[in-house]
């Protein structure tokens, strides 16, 4: 981020002259679109109506509509950047390397605050679930279901969110104990093993 | 309940006559309790002292501090009523019990706004993790554990359990597709095997 940091008061109306002030603008639009459409019916085009700039600013400062949501929502990581990371590799430790880093995730305190306030939301209105639903399935689990690449490859990794969500939920939101005091490695050792039998093992 | 139901403002001060009024502003009572101090601190005498009524009127309506709060938070059952009839029959089938009434509790709707209020307020304020996490310990987590009388029993029963809030949020708050769709049964059939591994499997 470049320039001082813009106030929450958008300037006066007519086109902006761009900056740290524009991009904030950007960014509340985004907010607001988000919570009010979901995912999937926003478009880049309605934000930037919406925050009163030029369409072409909108591309200056994001790759695309998962990079606004990633800098709206303030997630610690972009998906576009991490999954493939996450994906390579050997396919029989990728519930491993999966169990790994969404505890690495939520460990943070900003990736913890920016992922409880996306299920306080869910949990709140079901506008709040159809964002997390569309944003999931468009931005995390049909690219691990195409890098696994079996006819049932959506359940499966929907089965492995489960485990992933609950364990957050557990662990890092509630605080059951000893779970929640348990050494990283031993967490691992314990969930990743479900993570990876509902990904690549014998399903009923 | 009897009576008529009463309105949400208390009568005036003094030694209630007691009837569906006094019982309504016990629980008004314990909500406010719970929600300010969690589970664990919690006491019926607290309780009755905020309603205003006398103790023995407490004791009168419920069974105690567990009554209290299933009424309180309307949940759709007590689980020391529940628990010892999941935990009876044959322990290689606890998980498959544990999950079919687990599901059949979300399937309700007045189940699932009760169990989706405490996670929205879990997933909101410290207060409201604290209030699931001292409830699910005392009233769900310890039962289960003694049934299994081992000694890690406590944290898998805590695995288990995440695997059950990731089922719920994934099936039935987020509404993953094909997860949210799929016939009970064969959730079950997904998901049992898991809460059965954790219970009873070999763990590292």
């Amino acid at each position: 981020m470049t320039g001082a940091r813009a106030g929450s008061q958008p300037r006066g109306r007519g086109r902006p002259a761009g900056g740290s002030d524009a991009r904030d603008r950007i960014l509340a639009a985004a907010r607001q679109e988000f919570a009010a459409k979901g995912y999937d019916k926003v478009s880049l085009r309605g934000i930037a109506r919406t925050a009163e700039v030029d369409p072409a600013l909108l591309h200056h400062y994001f790759s695309g509509k998962e990079q606004v949501f990633v800098s709206a929502m303030q997630l610690p990581f972009d998906p576009a950047d991490a999954l493939p990371l996450i994906l390579a590799g050997p396919i029989e430790e990728l519930g491993e390397r999966i169990t790994r880093f969404f505890l690495g995730v939520w460990s943070e305190p900003e990736g913890r605050g920016a992922f409880l306030a996306l299920l306080s939301s869910a949990t709140t209105t079901p506008a709040g679930a159809a964002l997390l639903r569309e944003f999931a399935s468009d931005a995390l689990l049909s690219q691990v279901a195409a890098r696994l690449g079996v006819p049932d490859a959506e359940l499966r990794v929907e089965a492995a969110l489960t485990q992933m969500l609950g364990l957050a939920l557990g662990r890092f939101v509630i605080g059951l104990e000893p779970l929640a005091s348990l050494p990283t490695d031993d967490v691992v050792r314990l969930i990743a093993p479900t993570v990876q039998h509902y990904l690549t093992g014998e399903l009923p």
